[in-house]
């Protein structure tokens, strides 16, 4: 097989396997090629992935030796991402009756999804996750996005137990801005005890949710090293109930007579320079 | 750029961006390359993707020209990863009270949940398919990897209306083998009238859920085209409802007494040759 042959196998292999090891002896049986012309290739990868702002490839050398690919998301592109998105959500159509905003289009393109996916796990990329944990039903998609990119499994979080899931635990706690009694429910065998967890949802608003889920996942004595949200409402009214998340959005403003909404990036970055 | 680099960059995307068509100018003003030393390369990236078994390059001549990329799951691979599931099921660990079977480990997979659904798309790739739908909770990752690699977007059917998705259209139907009545809602503004749909979900036992949906999505003209289910159980006292569907896997046997499962491979090609 032709060395460019085999570049674009290994391209798909590594875009198929995030995060995956490999060893070198894998691809030079796989292809019938020598453990040095796979590593002249390996460089051209990595080079090429790096120029495309897609992440690189992670070599590790010696006996037990291979190769990992670790997507990312360069801070240019998702910054002109993010930017894209904060426009698409300005659009005075998408406010409902009670001042909420209209999201389920962005959130039911899959590839909308992905991206969104791939900035998260940039974030997250060297912290230390086994698990990405949401709540049904609209973080659903998001974290598995998140989870597609850091290599791991996705746990979701229900609202009401079901039956093909076996024994459960499940808390209650009071939600942040509407003050209600809920419950969440988290299957047994789900999760095994000590994970350390990601919790991805779509939407934050006083942040009671992301507590709740806190809570039941202290009952798996899970250790939760990240939180995302797609996007925060900013809202001076209630006190945030949680310290520290990343979010991709912050909707500032949802003005109902003047028929105007308006969004700007989150704190996923910081303040943006320049 | 190298023919070389130029390769990675095309396979990426093309992975990235699956049924979507490019115009050849858009590859030879990215990578300051002739049209015909682009025509060289995606005859190379072709060639390469059918000897993976990922898919083809549909090429379309003439002034408005240009290329986009259909994945496919060759049968071959595909048949091989539906028997290692039916082995991963029958598990004796996976029953749970009532003869349930625990399935949200694989569910919860990602890298799982993108093969399945490849192998749907593949299966629905020569079907005028517009958006996928599926229905709260357990299908959503399923259809949205069928939805990536379709190329369309993924609308998700509730149980209950939620303030954030506006005005919604609900039904009432009666469950196959519960014959209890529950409601379904899809948002109004989801789902555009006469919309070509494909139905994913990931268990089916009379159908039930399946002509809820197709009722509900009636009311929105829409057109089924196909459905999909991961499993189907093989329950002989009911009278299944659904006629028209592809399943991966056939649940025929859960015994509590014996403590043992049967899987076996779906409908989705007939039965196996040889």
């Amino acid at each position: 097989m032709k060395r460019s042959n085999r570049l674009i196998a290994l391209t798909n292999h590594f875009l198929d396997n995030p995060r995956e090891h490999i060893q070198l002896p894998y691809f030079s049986n796989k292809f019938s090629a020598s453990k040095s012309s796979i590593s002249e290739d390996l460089d051209i990868v990595d080079e090429m992935f790096q120029h495309e702002g897609i992440g690189h490839l992670e070599r590790v050398y010696g006996a037990s030796g291979g190769v990992k690919y670790i997507p990312n998301y360069s801070e240019k592109n998702a910054q002109a991402f993010i930017d894209a998105l904060c426009n698409m959500l300005e659009d005075p159509l998408r406010i409902l009756p009670g001042g909420y905003l209209y999201m389920s289009d962005i959130l039911g393109d899959p590839h909308m999804v992905k991206q969104i996916g791939r900035i998260f796990a940039s974030k997250f990329s060297d912290l230390n996750i086994d698990i990405v944990v949401t709540v049904a039903t609209k973080g659903i998609p998001l974290a598995y996005a998140v989870a597609t990119h850091l290599n791991v499994p996705v746990v979701i979080v229900r609202r009401d137990p079901k039956v093909t899931e076996g024994s459960s635990v499940s808390i209650n706690y009071v939600s942040g801005s509407s003050k209600k009694i809920q419950t969440m429910v988290l299957p047994k065998r789900s999760l095994p005890d000590g994970s350390n967890v990601c919790i991805i949802d779509d939407f934050m608003k006083a942040g009671g949710t992301i507590t709740g889920m806190r809570s039941l996942l202290a009952e798996f004595q899970a250790n939760v090293q990240a939180v995302g949200v797609l996007a925060e409402a900013d809202d001076e009214e209630d006190e945030r109930v949680v310290d520290e998340y990343v979010s991709l959005l912050k909707i500032t403003d949802v003005d109902i007579k003047k028929n105007c909404i308006h969004v700007q990036p989150g704190n996923i970055w910081g303040p943006r320079k320049g």
